[in-house]
C-alpha cells in the first residue's frame, strides 16, 4: 500500500491543509526499465510554494489531483532494469510519497558507506549545490569578502555561513529570534542580526557591516534585500536564491534604495541550482570532503511520518525550524 | 565678466529656480598651468539631480554656494601652459558658466574638423559612452537580441536605439506622447510604446515583445523596470543606467515581479559611464565613424543663453524635449 500527498487546490496566499489530500496510490506492476523505491526521507523546500501556483516558475507548476513531487532518498525494493539491484541506495524526484515507482534513468545511484541518507537531501544534494554555486560562482565570493546571508538558520543559509567561514570570509547572517540567532552563531557567523528585533533592518545591517558588504546571498527578498542594496560596497555582487518572504503574497514590495544599483555599480543575479547540474560532481566532492572531515555540519528539523508532510512544508514559512526540513518515513 | 549658476539650496523633490542663483564670478588673473575657456555649450544631465542632494551618489554632492559643474565645450581664450594655445577646442567639466578657468590637465584636447562642438557633449562624449558601453558591455547585447530601451527619445536612449539597430538587434523603445514616439520610430525602433497611454505598461511591453526580452537598457526605473523583469526571457541581462522617474521622490517603489529574478536567472547590473573612461577612445572611434558616415545622428534640444540653464535642466524631468538637452552660450 503506497500513499502520497496530492495537490487538490492552488493556495491563495499561505498554503493550508485544504490544498492537500492524503491519497492511496494505485497498485501496478513494474514496467520494463523501472524500479520501485522505498523512500526513507523526502524533502520539503520553499521553491515548492511557487510551483503550487499556476504559470511560470522555475519549472512547470504542480499538476492538480496528482502527487506532489520533490527530492527523495530511499532503497530499491523492486527492479526491472540492470542498472539497479534490490537494496541500492538512490536519490530521485518522486518525493511526497512513501513508495516511488519510476524509470531507472530518473534515479541517481548514491555511494554506500558512512554518509547518511539525509545528507543527500541537504549538503550533498541540491541544497549543498545552491549554497556552493550561489556563493562561489553566482556571487563570486572570495577570501576576505564581507558576506551577508539572510535566513542564516535555514537549510541553504546555514551551509552558506559555514562554507563562507571555511573560505576566509567575514560572515554576517540574519535569523528570526534569539534561539535561531544563537544557532547561527554556533555555525561560525561573525555577526548575527535578529530580523525580528525592533527597528529598521537597514540600521542593524549597517551596524554589523560598517565598511559595507561585498556579497549578499539572498534567501528572503523584501526588506532585507533593500537594506543590503543600501549597505553594499561599490561593485558588490548579489546572488538571489530565494524570496521566501514574498512567496505567499501578491502585494508589490517597496524598495527605497534602488538608485544604489547605479551609484554602486551593483551586480544582481538570480539563479537556480539546476543550472549547475553538470557540475554536481565538483560540489559533491568538495562538500563530501568537508562533511567527512567534520569541517561543516548538516542540520535538520525532522518530521516523522508521511502524514506530517504538509506540516513540515508549512514550517518553512512560519520560521519554526532550523536547518533543512525533512520528512522521515517509517522503515 | 564671467557668470555662473550657483547651487544655493538643496531641492526637496523637484528642483526649482529657488535652488539656483545667477552669480557674477570674481575676476582673477590666470595662474601658471591654467587656461581660460569661452564655453560654447554646456550640458545638463539627469545625474546632476542626485548630486544636488547631500550624501553619496555617483560622485560627491555639489557644494552649496558654489557654481554647479558638468560637461562643457569651448575654445581657449587665454593660456599659461604649453599644452594649449589660444583658439584650441577643448572639453572639460566646468559647465554652468560662460567662461571657465581651469588647470590645463583638467581639459581634453578635441579634434578640429567637421565634428560640431555639441557632438562632444553627446555622441562623442559621456552620453555616447553610456549608450555604447551600457549596451555592448554591461548588457552584453549581441546581434539578434530583442532589446527594450526606456526613454528612447532621450539623450542616451535615442543613441541606444540607433546603435542597437546598427548591430542587428530588434529594438523596442518607450517614450511619452505621440510626438516623441514618432521621433523614436524615425530613429529606427521596431516597436514604440507610449508609456503615457492608458493601461498597465507590462501588458503593452508583452504585446510588443511576445517572445520576451533578451536585454533591457533602463533609463527610468520604477514601473518600466518591474515590467521588463516580468517580460524578460530566461538569462536576460539588464543594464541599469538611470532612474529618472525616481530622482525627485523618496517614496518606496513597488515591485511585483521580483521573483522572476530567480526563475529567469536574470542578471541586473548598474553602471556609470566614468567606469569606462579608460576605453573612451574605443567608443569615440566607433561613434565618430558612425556619425561621419551618417549611420547615426545626434539629436538635441538646445536652450539659448546661459540664463536658461536651470530651465534646460528642469526640462529633463518634465519630459519636454527629445535627444540631448544643451545650453548654447552667446559667442
Amino acid at each position: 500500500m503506497a500513499y502520497a500527498w496530492n495537490l487538490v487546490s492552488r493556495p491563495k496566499g499561505s498554503p493550508t491543509m485544504e490544498n492537500f489530500a492524503f491519497t492511496k496510490m494505485p497498485d501496478r506492476t513494474l514496467r520494463d526499465g523501472e524500479i520501485r523505491v522505498a523512500n526513507s526521507f523526502f524533502s520539503v523546500d520553499p521553491y515548492m510554494r511557487p510551483r503550487m501556483d499556476e504559470g511560470d516558475s522555475y519549472i512547470p507548476p504542480f499538476d492538480l489531483h496528482a502527487p506532489m513531487t520533490g527530492a527523495a532518498v530511499g532503497r530499491v525494493i523492486e527492479t526491472r532494469t540492470d542498472r539497479f539491484k534490490i537494496g541500492d541506495r538512490v536519490s530521485h524526484f518522486k518525493g511526497w510519497r512513501d513508495v516511488a515507482t519510476l524509470a531507472a534513468e530518473d534515479a541517481s545511484a548514491l555511494p554506500e558507506g558512512d554518509l547518511k541518507d539525509e545528507y543527500f537531501l541537504d549538503v550533498l544534494g541540491t541544497i549543498g549545490m545552491t549554497a556552493y554555486f550561489g556563493l562561489f560562482d553566482v556571487a563570486e565570493a572570495k577570501p576576505g569578502d564581507v558576506v551577508f546571508v539572510s535566513a542564516g538558520a535555514g537549510a541553504v543559509g546555514s551551509l552558506v555561513v559555514q562554507i563562507a567561514k571555511l573560505r576566509g570570509m567575514t560572515v554576517i547572517a540574519s535569523a528570526g529570534g534569539s534561539q535561531k540567532c544563537e544557532f547561527v552563531r554556533t555555525l561560525g557567523a561573525d555577526r548575527v542580526i535578529d530580523y525580528k528585533s525592533p527597528g529598521p533592518f537597514e540600521e542593524k545591517l549597517r551596524a554589523a557591516a560598517p565598511s559595507g558588504l561585498d556579497v549578499y546571498f539572498d534567501n528572503v527578498g523584501g526588506e532585507q534585500l533593500d537594506a543590503a542594496i543600501g549597505v553594499a560596497k561599490r561593485n558588490a555582487r548579489f546572488a538571489i536564491c530565494g524570496m521566501i518572504g514574498m512567496y505567499n503574497s501578491d502585494a508589490p514590495i517597496g524598495f527605497s534604495n534602488l538608485f544604489n544599483l547605479i551609484s554602486k555599480r551593483l551586480q544582481i543575479r538570480g539563479f537556480i541550482n539546476m543550472d549547475f547540474m553538470a557540475r554536481r560532481g565538483e560540489c559533491m566532492a568538495q562538500m563530501g570532503y568537508w562533511v567527512s572531515e567534520g569541517l561543516i555540519e548538516s542540520h535538520y528539523t525532522t518530521f516523522d511520518g508521511i502524514e506530517n508532510g504538509p506540516e513540515a512544508f508549512f514550517s518553512l514559512f512560519s520560521g519554526g525550524n532550523t536547518g533543512k526540513a525533512l520528512v522521515r518515513l517509517a522503515s
